[in-house]
């Protein structure tokens, strides 16, 4: 069907298709279906009651002021309890510092929007965050991709792009999406001296920074940025812009994230954001302080931290007990994520359709890379799965490994029997 | 101060500055001051008790999901709720026809995104809604100004616009903002057959349409599209999005607008919607479902109306009773606003400066106006001030009134004072 509508749709909508992820959530909602596709946090870490309180207190005492129209900036009580948590982490922020974004998704399409022309360069991780990438491809960006090990991104590949004038550097340093790999100290260090180095800062991009299950806390970019350069201008912000979100430590369907950044880049954001949707709802804000308030989130934190580590060890010991010796994974130290390699020559999209035949999902790897025209992308991400371990409880997971296994092994099998198979046939 | 990011900002900010009216509400804040300002619903209006209810029964009963990620397109029984609310307007709309929006001003910054390049030009009321030129200016919108009378838009000077090609008409037929005019039966039938002859799409921006204070209901343009040109495709959309918001009939502060379209625009507006913002907050919609269902709302609507008619009404009246003959003024039907025309020669900034200093707030006509190079903007828009009515309370709006006429006598007096002067002086 044709309407005088379908001939006007602008520029953007160029090479916007429906995510494979956004597809996927719809398969994965079948009965019996174990789903390791979404970075669904555990519906039971949902801290319901603390909710129910938090919404009987706004209600009853604020109910004027939750559910009228709010400061574009965001509710100053939340961002002040923001600003205090992440010190803690040594993040020095105040209020102007702060502002709140409907989901961390909002932050990076107001990001894509202050910042990117069509036709800009922004680096990225090889792999990276889907999402950054549909946030950005709308404002007409291209990619420059740097790859990653296991100790994240690979800072020694970093000069020659950056000498090439990329408009910034987006990364997430802990328990990278979709990898699970996080940049070590070392790497820290230098990547926000080669910034500086070479002009072009940072999107810090930590949605699961808290989620440690081991070692010890890493600092951030944006801490980094403060300490090595002796940027002292009363908040540690210059040239790195931090955001996070509550979606991992209390719940996505608040949509609540943040930006932290220079005051006067907060005043632009907050401009834009405006126009995008005047504010983040005041009933979600006044709801997420009452609950995070009074060193809840902290405890909370602690539980959520358990939980995970635990189905995390569940599903390495999984993968070790089941998977082929040919496949290889990363051993995330926080975060919601792993990634599986599997060995070249496979076709991913028969492993993909038998592991849902098996009734599990999970996510292709060529979906967290960007088209920059140079990386060999089909090959690279066809070799990967991403897999969550979050949403699943354990039993589930040790299941639905299981059955991956058996899908990747008979697939493997397949591909070695094809080998042997003399031409033609 | 600068910092690496300062001197990065894309095109998309060129002539972003604060909005007045943002500006204005933090002064509005003062006490004892009565604000005409802002488009707030009467805080005293909210259904408080129904929104516990909803929230506790949403919580005990649907936590996993109303906490959870959502579909990027809505919660489902909210979208059918809305269809339904809206075939008794005689909207045929099904589910596919119904995208969720953070507020009504997302869905006008989705438009934008999807129809708007650089340099295409918008054909806008002038005077017309502030945030809608907001939202279209981040994408490079120019705009073709028609003018509005008592009857709203001029539909008689619109095919020299038309016929030069504007990527589509934005307009608010009901007590439209900021002028509360309302656009004649006679006149909605010309527009749509007019957008029809020259291939010009209508976006209906209605949030106030419920809102109705006296006289009939007039059809909405999607209906007369569907009517008049016989597009019976199912549903009645074709050449006409439209949009409206739960922000008057329940509560801003959950962000809660939609958009009505074809399925294809749809699913267009959606993928752009999953990069901004992943999809509208599940606990709001799942609150607001539990709120409006059961007939709710509609009995709700009814008790608005009745406080906002009566705010109104002491408004028309006291406006009649203090402000001097020279001084004109809009007789809305419905929504929330009316528009005062002041006499020619009066400096508004002087008049707005006077009646913060009496402690009474409105919005100066000028901020309505789209910069489209030809109409005479400044001296137009100097003439007007935008009254809100349904915010302050009825006692409130009389000795706000009060004084604003104050304010605008002395402005008056200066004038004819300074008008009797030699030159020189």
């Amino acid at each position: 069907m044709s309407t005088a509508w379908t001939s006007r749709y602008a520029l953007r909508t160029k090479g916007i298709t429906s995510s494979q992820i956004r597809e996927l959530l719809k398969v994965t909602q079948r009965p019996g279906m174990i789903s390791f596709g979404g970075g669904l946090p555990a519906p039971d870490v949902f801290p319901v009651q603390r909710f129910e309180q938090a919404c009987h207190k706004v209600l009853s005492e604020q109910a004027s002021l939750a559910l009228q129209y709010g400061e574009t900036e965001g509710y100053a009580p939340l961002r002040e309890l923001i600003a205090s948590n992440m010190a803690r982490y040594g993040i020095k922020a105040k209020l102007e510092n702060v502002l709140i974004a409907s989901g961390s998704q909002q932050a990076l399409d107001l990001i894509g929007k202050l910042f990117i022309n069509r036709g800009d360069r922004v680096l990225v991780e090889a792999p990276t965050y889907l999402g950054a990438l549909q946030a950005f491809n709308v404002y007409g960006a291209e990619y420059e991709s740097v790859p990653i090990d296991d100790n994240g991104l690979r800072t020694d590949l970093l000069e020659k792009p950056l000498r090439s004038g990329p408009k910034f550097m987006y990364v997430l340093p802990n328990f990278q999406n979709p990898a699970g790999t996080t940049l070590s100290e070392e790497r820290r260090h230098e990547l926000v001296l080669l910034a500086d180095r070479y002009g072009i800062p940072i999107v810090e991009d930590d949605p699961y920074g808290q989620l440690r299950y081991e070692g010890e806390h890493l600092r951030s970019l944006v801490v980094l940025d403060r300490e090595n350069l002796r940027r002292d201008n009363g908040y540690s912000i210059g040239n790195v812009i931090y955001l996070s979100t509550f979606s991992k430590t209390l719940a996505p369907g608040l949509r609540l994230g943040w930006i932290v950044a220079p005051p006067e880049v907060i005043g632009k954001l907050a401009q834009l954001k405006q126009g995008a949707d005047l504010h983040t709802s005041t009933f979600t804000q006044f709801v997420a302080y009452e609950v995070a308030r009074d060193g809840f989130l902290d405890q909370h934190v602690k539980l959520i931290r358990q939980i995970y580590r635990q189905r995390r060890d569940v599903m390495l010991q999984a993968l070790q007990e089941f998977f082929p010796p040919e496949v290889t994974w990363t051993h995330p130290q926080g975060g919601l994520f792993l990634w599986v390699t599997l060995p070249e020559g496979l076709d991913m999209k028969a492993v993909f359709q038998s592991a849902l035949e098996q009734n599990v999902a999970f996510v292709p790897g060529d979906s967290f890379y960007a088209h920059d025209g140079r990386l060999d992308r089909g090959h690279e991400g066809s070799r990967h799965m991403r897999l969550n371990f979050s949403n699943a409880a354990p039993e589930q997971i040790r299941e639905g490994v299981r059955r991956l296994a058996a899908a990747v092994t008979s697939q493997l099998r397949g591909a070695r029997l094809g080998s042997e198979l003399p031409l033609g046939v």
